[in-house]
Order: structure tokens, then C-alpha cells, then sequence
């Protein structure tokens, strides 16, 4: 029996190209002779996650400790949590230790002291170090704090340094493969002398982990360093192929939104699918506008899930120009509005995949079956 | 028992303020002599919806017909739906039109002949007008097309033609109490000529449903508007403030976030609290300076729910200037990062409040009593 057509906004994922985008990375990881460890916050998907497995993948990294409770439920049993360790949530992490091999990542003294009293099972320690996008870390030139922090953690009970980890965000603001090796090279030039230091300073081993998808998608050497965490590949999204991280046929993911509105007067659709499906991040066109999404050019779904249904590439000149709570105007070039009914399923490329999906329960796949994914308690 | 503290970003209502706007808004519609049909998409919740029947409310507005089947299972049984009526939930209209009085809005005659061709039970109809904002529905001006929609209607089976309803939101745009007089005057300039032409052809009745909060909460002389329809006001929000809608004192939601980095250096905090919980949306503040929230002036919590919990007043100078997926970064003024330590729980007063309360299964009040949500199937 043909599946159904959703009757709400709706994250479609192409299977094909999920699986394409992850033999890629892995593959990239290979040659680059690190551990590939990818960021399951994208997807948030137990199925999604399966397909990593045909890759070899058996580590992983999550950004919250409820993340990680979700994949464990599911098998896996090594993972870092990739955000600064939030002492009140003390009791789960212990919890959780028991269960995996679990990573956590420290900025600070008094936390790894609550948590060498609390932990009762072994745990990695990583240190996040800010190596230019300013946002989490301890400053790559605070090698003396960093030394300081690392020998503390290393003279821990249950704990254990594992080494600096990274993430340059600030990938996100440039576009290109050569700003993209600029970025990482400069991560490198930063992390090396500090990781020597703790070598010096008689640490007995510190791993390098970094992790952006542009970086990740588009570095041709990447040095000494021993993980790669990239999450967003799995999907990627229209602010990626901006950076020239991904092409069109990279892009897994795209809404389901039920055309609700035709204004051919002014050559729009008004879609049902607004910022809680979507997220107001935007991701600026060529043109110079900036656009919350672009429509698929595959046709609309109308009356039933199609024979042969696609996600398609998007069409540059169907711009999701602005989104309200529930909706979503999308501006169409000249005459273009007769080709939609209300009622009819459109496909939207989102800005930005990771928040896209996470306000949904669930995706379909280009058949119709459903993947469960994990949702906030 | 004390409630113990919340380890994750958690929205938190003050009960109080909540009933207070609740009683504000109920008066200004009794003043008015409209119908106070409040939108519940903003908290979305049974239980703040219980503290609306204590004002005598019993028909409501929702934002989905997903939203419309949550709270008629909670007893509500006048429910409009206000957005444009979706084809592809024939089905589910079908069914809850033969539980509630069910209020569908549509902008087109073929939505209009399939709901006619479905319903089996009576459903009120609204046409939506655009007076202005330009987001929805019918232009005001052209009044042939709405006549000639609505005596569609009101030739239907089971379809009664309710009258024109309207959200002005360009209300967003602009702030104080002349500017929302203004909108609100242009407004009913445009829809009285379409509402009596339409019943000069014949309609025996044609209400005006209006709705936005910054113009339900500031505008003295409602005219002849039959009913209000706003929602934000339960909870208000730094953009409602900034627009002159509310004042501190009446911000009745804020988002408590655990602290997980202090940085004296540069005088920030980084918080547990990214857009998956708070939205990316901005509030232009005095200064120029966009935020996504104000930290609340009430001290931190720490180690336990607080004998006296307060959401206390947004502190102007302790700004949330930026977001990633699960971080967000507090500047403060020089000097303060020092009134905090990693775990506190710190109170986040949002741009906009309803976005943020998205993404949560439930509130906590400020004495740890917790209220459930509607979420997304």
C-alpha cells in the first residue's frame, strides 16, 4: 500500500543521500587517519544512526547528557557530550558513566572537582579550548590555565584527560575551500603549541578533536588531528552549499509543507510551515536576499504519495522570504503561482537542517517510512 | 517538600502575572463590548487555559487543528481555528466539527467547496482579510471577490459564514499607544465598507474579529469589532515591552537556564539555553542592541528552589547578544560575572515568548508545580 501524505509540516529525509553524505565523511575521516565521531545532533535519530554503524562507526558525540541517554537506550556505548559540563545535572551523568564509555567536556576547576567527587566509573575528560570563534573555551593562549586544568584532571579519581577539543563556528561565516583550510590551519597553529606544553608538562597523552561540517567537508590535510566530529554533513543544508561545503544532490533533508494560501497577484504561496517547524535562521542568496528556505523544483505532492517521489534540487528563484509562528510566505517568479492548489505538499530546502528537524518527531524517508528521532522531556 | 531545581532549560510562569493579564485583557474586551476569544497558541497549555474560565472565557482560538483536538479533549468546546484552512486535514476537521463548535478560516472558494463537500456537521466560516499586514489573506479592497466568497458560504450545507477576521500584525512594527490606535483605526476603516457591502448583498450577519496584542492591549475605542482574539498577552515579552504593550512588572514567563562557563575576562556568561529552547528571535533594545533576552535582576538559584522564588524585573545591562544550538552567551556589565558560579540557574526574560515556550513539554510555576503543554505530534 502507497504511505500517505503528511497532513502537517513534515522533515522528508532522502535516504540515498543520507547514506552517500556518510560513506563521504567516513571516508574523509579514513584518510585523514583520525576517528571519525560524528555529531548525532542533526538528525537525533536512532534509524539515522543505524546507517552510521555500516560505516564503522562506533563512537559518537552528542550535545546534551538527555542525547545521550537516548542513543545509549539505543546501543551505543561510547560518547562524548560536546558541551560544558552543567553541574546540576551531576547525578545523570554519574548515572550514565555506568552505562558507556562516556566524554564529557570541562572549561573549569570547580566543575572537574564536582565531578572527580561525584563520578564513580571512569569518564574522558575533555578540555574545550576557544581557538578563535569566541563563543565556549578557554583561550588558546591561556596555556598556563590550560596546563593548570589538565593536571588536575589527570590527578583525578574516576577521571581521565583525554585531550583539547574544538569547534571553529566561526567556518560558518566564510565561504570556500581556501577559507576553510585558512580556518583549520589556524586551529592547528594554536592547538599544536598547547598540546605540546601538556605534553611537557608530563600529561601522558592529549588528543586533538575538532569538528565543524565546513571544515570537515572541505579540508584537504588535516594534520595531527585525531577525531572529527562533524554533525551537520548528515543533511546538510542550504547554508552549507553557501559555504561550497556541499552541492544541491548533497541535501538530504527538506519540509513537507501543505500549500495553504496562492496569491497570484503577487506571485506567492502561503505555506503552512512557520518558525516553529522550521527555525528563523536564514542563509543569504546570491542575490543578496536572504532567505529562510528555497522550494524543491521536484513537483508538489497533490492527492497521494507520488510513484516516484524525490527531493529534487532547489529552485533558486522559489524563495522562502519571511516565516511567522505557523507560516510561511514563499515568493515565486512571474506566473509561476498556477502551478500549486491548496492542498498540495511543497518540498522547502530549510537554511539550516539541525534546527529544522528538532522541533518534529519523526521523519519520513522518500517511501514513506517513519524514523522516530529524540525530542527535549 | 521543596520542588528541586530544574536541570535543563525550562520555561517557568509566574502564576500571579499570568492571572493578572488574564484579568487585564478580559476587562479591556468587556469595555470593548467584544467577544474576549483569547489564542492559546502562545501558552498552549490545559492548565494556564483553566485560569481563563475563571473570567468567564469559553471559546478560544488556536493556531491548529492539532492544537484544536488538545483542547477539546480539555473540555473547551467553541474553538476557532485561525489560519488558513489546509485541505489536507479534511478529515480531521470532519471529525472535531462533530465534537465542538469549530470556527475554520479560508481565503479561497475551492478550500470553501471541498470543506462544503465534507462536513457533516455545522462549522462557522471566516474569510480572512489582509487590512494591511500583508502576511495572509484577501486584500480589504477587493470587496467582489470577498462577496462573492462569502455568499459561497452562506449558499454551503453545513457552513455558516461568521464574518472577516483579521490580525494586523504589522502592529510589530511599530510602538506606543498612537501608532497601535492608528492601525487599529485604518484597520476598521478598511473592513466597514467590506463588511457592509457584504451585507448589502444580502449576508445576514458579518462579524469582525481582530486580534494582535500590542493593539488589544493599547488601543482605547475598539469600535465596532465583534470580538479580540490576542494570545502573547498572557505571557508578554521583551517585544511587547519594547512596544509599550506591557510593562516588567506584567512578564510573566521567563526561561530558567543553568550556568555551564563564567568568562571575567570578557564579562559573560555562557548558559545552557540555545535557540532549540529560546528561538533565534531579537528585541531591538534602547541601546540599539539586539537580544534575544534580558537576564532577570533576581538573584541566581542555587542548590535548591528558593525559599522565596521570584521572576523578578529584566536587568537592561545582562543581555543574551547570541545563540548557537544549545548555547547562549550573556554579556554583562564589568565586574558582575563574579555574582555567579557554574550550576547556578539564572532567568531568561525572551524576545518572544511564544516561540520559546515551543520547543517545552511543560512549565514549572515558582513553587516547582508543573503545568503540561501541547506539542507537535
Amino acid at each position: 500500500m502507497a504511505a500517505s501524505l503528511p497532513q502537517t509540516p513534515t522533515p522528508i529525509l532522502d535516504a540515498q543521500r543520507v547514506q552517500r553524505n556518510i560513506a563521504f565523511m567516513a571516508a574523509r575521516a579514513e584518510r585523514a587517519g583520525a576517528l571519525f565521531r560524528p555529531h548525532f545532533k542533526t538528525h537525533q535519530s536512532a534509524a539515522v544512526g543505524e546507517w552510521f554503524r555500516d560505516h564503522g562507526v562506533r563512537a559518537i558525540t552528542v550535545s546534551s547528557l538527555q542525547m545521550a541517554e537516548y542513543f545509549a537506550a539505543h546501543g551505543w556505548r561510547d560518547i562524548t557530550v560536546a558541551f560544558p559540563f552543567n553541574p546540576l545535572e551531576l547525578a545523570r551523568a554519574t548515572t550514565l558513566a555506568a552505562q558507556v564509555e562516556l566524554g564529557l567536556l570541562v572549561q573549569s576547576g570547580e566543575v572537574v572537582q564536582e565531578l572527580d567527587r561525584a563520578l564513580q566509573h571512569p569518564v574522558q575528560i575533555w578540555i574545550k579550548i576557544d581557538a578563535g570563534y569566541g563563543r565556549a573555551g578557554i583561550r588558546w593562549d591561556r596555556i598556563e590555565r590550560v596546563t593548570e586544568l589538565a593536571l588536575q584532571i589527570a590527578g583525578g579519581k574516576h577521571i581521565h584527560f583525554a585531550g583539547l577539543l574544538v569547534h571553529s563556528g566561526h567556518s560558518y561565516h566564510q565561504s570556500g575551500v581556501a577559507a576553510a583550510q585558512r580556518i583549520h590551519a589556524q586551529c592547528l597553529e594554536r592547538l599544536l603549541p598547547l598540546q605540546c606544553a601538556l605534553l611537557d608538562a608530563g600529561l601522558e597523552e592529549c588528543r586533538l578533536s575538532v569538528g565543524d561540517t565546513p571544515c570537515c567537508s572541505m579540508v584537504e590535510d588535516f594534520g595531527p588531528v585525531d577525531e572529527l566530529r562533524p554533525g551537520n554533513f548528515v543533511f546538510y543544508d542550504l547554508q552549507q552549499r553557501a559555504l561550497g561545503a556541499c552541492g544541491d544532490a548533497d541535501l538530504a533533508l527538506a519540509l513537507a509543507c501543505p500549500v495553504v494560501g496562492l496569491d497570484s497577484e503577487r506571485g506567492r504561496l502561503l505555506l503552512y510551515g512557520g518558525s516553529v517547524h522550521l527555525s528563523r535562521d536564514r542563509v543569504a542568496l546570491p542575490s543578496g536576499a536572504q532567505a529562510h528556505g528555497l522550494l524543491s523544483a521536484a513537483p508538489p505532492w497533490r492527492g497521494g504519495w507520488p510513484a516516484t517521489a524525490e527531493l529534487g534540487v532547489p529552485w533558486n528563484s522559489a524563495v522562502l522570504t519571511s516565516l511567522s509562528q505557523e507560516h510561511g510566505l514563499v515568493e515565486l517568479p512571474p506566473g509561476e503561482v498556477r502551478r500549486y492548489r491548496e492542498g498540495d505538499l511543497v518540498l522547502v530546502f530549510p537554511a539550516h537542517s539541525c534546527l529544522s528537524c528538532d522541533p518534529h518527531s519523526h521523519y519520513l524517508d522518500l517511501d514513506g517510512a517513519r524514523h522516530g528521532r529524540f525530542r527535549l522531556a
